[in-house]
């Protein structure tokens, strides 16, 4: 079977409906998705792509269409949730931290059910420190690593990365060199990995 | 059962993948769509909402998406088909003046057929009058009658009325009030017409 990347920032607010069930979809369609995080926030204004702001019908499109399809998925959340981050960057530095000491995809998880489901804003505290203490790391260490300037690098390389696949947005999936944008495209990425067409 | 408003204008690329197929899923699902043709790029000009123009990794995508769902569907194009069209407003009014006068749904799917699949431009000739003649009227009466302040004013209206509706792009579905976005709401449009709730 082959693998999917799983493309995302912390801060995109469609991914939570991608993050939340996106262990269960892999047990269940037996698929691994491997977890990149990357600046889609730098990406997008490089790109001139700005789909909320200032667009006051289409982010009240967004919140609603969310909160439509969470019952689909099981989900629930506070709707509208804090919006957009404050530090999107500092998110994803922890992610990616975490991804490499093997914790990331649980602080990930983490960190959108704190935020979509009790309000606290990722990437700024009380988040950041209760999503990294919850998964069984210090908090004090952990974001002096998220800080570090290697960790700030590996950030931007990761986001040049998402660029040179060919990324504008967030969810992404990625099989076999295709791109698949939202989380309503997964099930076409799924279809693609097993049969290279939709099904 | 409830009527679904299906929003649209000629000139939008994933509408064809809406327009080719609403017949038949209309007879299949035992549900009545209201054809609604509106002026989408006064629309978006005005909401600062551009999707495509300037931004190459998101038009590729489109394409490439687009291309992969066809088959989905059991459609075919030429693709990327001419874009964009060079007189959207008018290809609209005809199909205003159609839908007034019972024609207009066969005009809109005969315009987008020779656009997809043959390469004419939608609302440029020989689009236009080929489109027209195709669906039994004549070119030259219907083009008058298109360009007739009337019309332009009626088009006009009718993106007030998508405005109001709380449209921001197409294809869009309206049913009771809830707004779906995209040819890959329709499913979701369809389930909230029958339960008010997603499936």
């Amino acid at each position: 079977m082959t693998e999917i990347d799983f493309w995302f920032s912390i801060g995109s607010t469609y991914s939570y409906l991608t993050v939340m069930r996106l262990d269960e979809v892999a047990a269940r369609e037996g698929i691994t998705f491997n977890w990149r995080p990357f600046n889609v926030r730098e990406m997008m204004i490089a790109q001139d792509n700005i789909p909320f702001a200032k667009k006051p019908a289409k982010a009240a499109y967004m919140w609603r269409d969310i909160g439509r399809r969470l019952g689909k998925y099981g989900l629930t959340a506070q709707l509208p949730a804090p919006y957009p981050l404050e530090d999107l960057a500092l998110a994803n530095q922890v992610a990616l931290v975490g991804m490499a000491e093997g914790w990331g995809k649980a602080y990930v998880i983490e960190a959108y059910r704190r935020w979509f489901q009790q309000g606290q804003m990722a990437g700024s505290e009380p988040n950041l420190s209760q999503s990294i203490a919850a998964v069984g790391q210090d908090p004090a260490r952990v974001l002096a690593r998220a800080e570090a300037d290697d960790t700030v690098e590996a950030l931007a390389e990761a986001t040049q990365d998402a660029a040179a696949a060919g990324l504008f947005g967030v969810p992404s999936f990625v099989v076999a060199g295709e791109l698949f944008w939202g989380d309503d495209r997964l099930d076409d990425a799924i279809a693609w990995a097993r049969a290279g067409r939709l099904a």
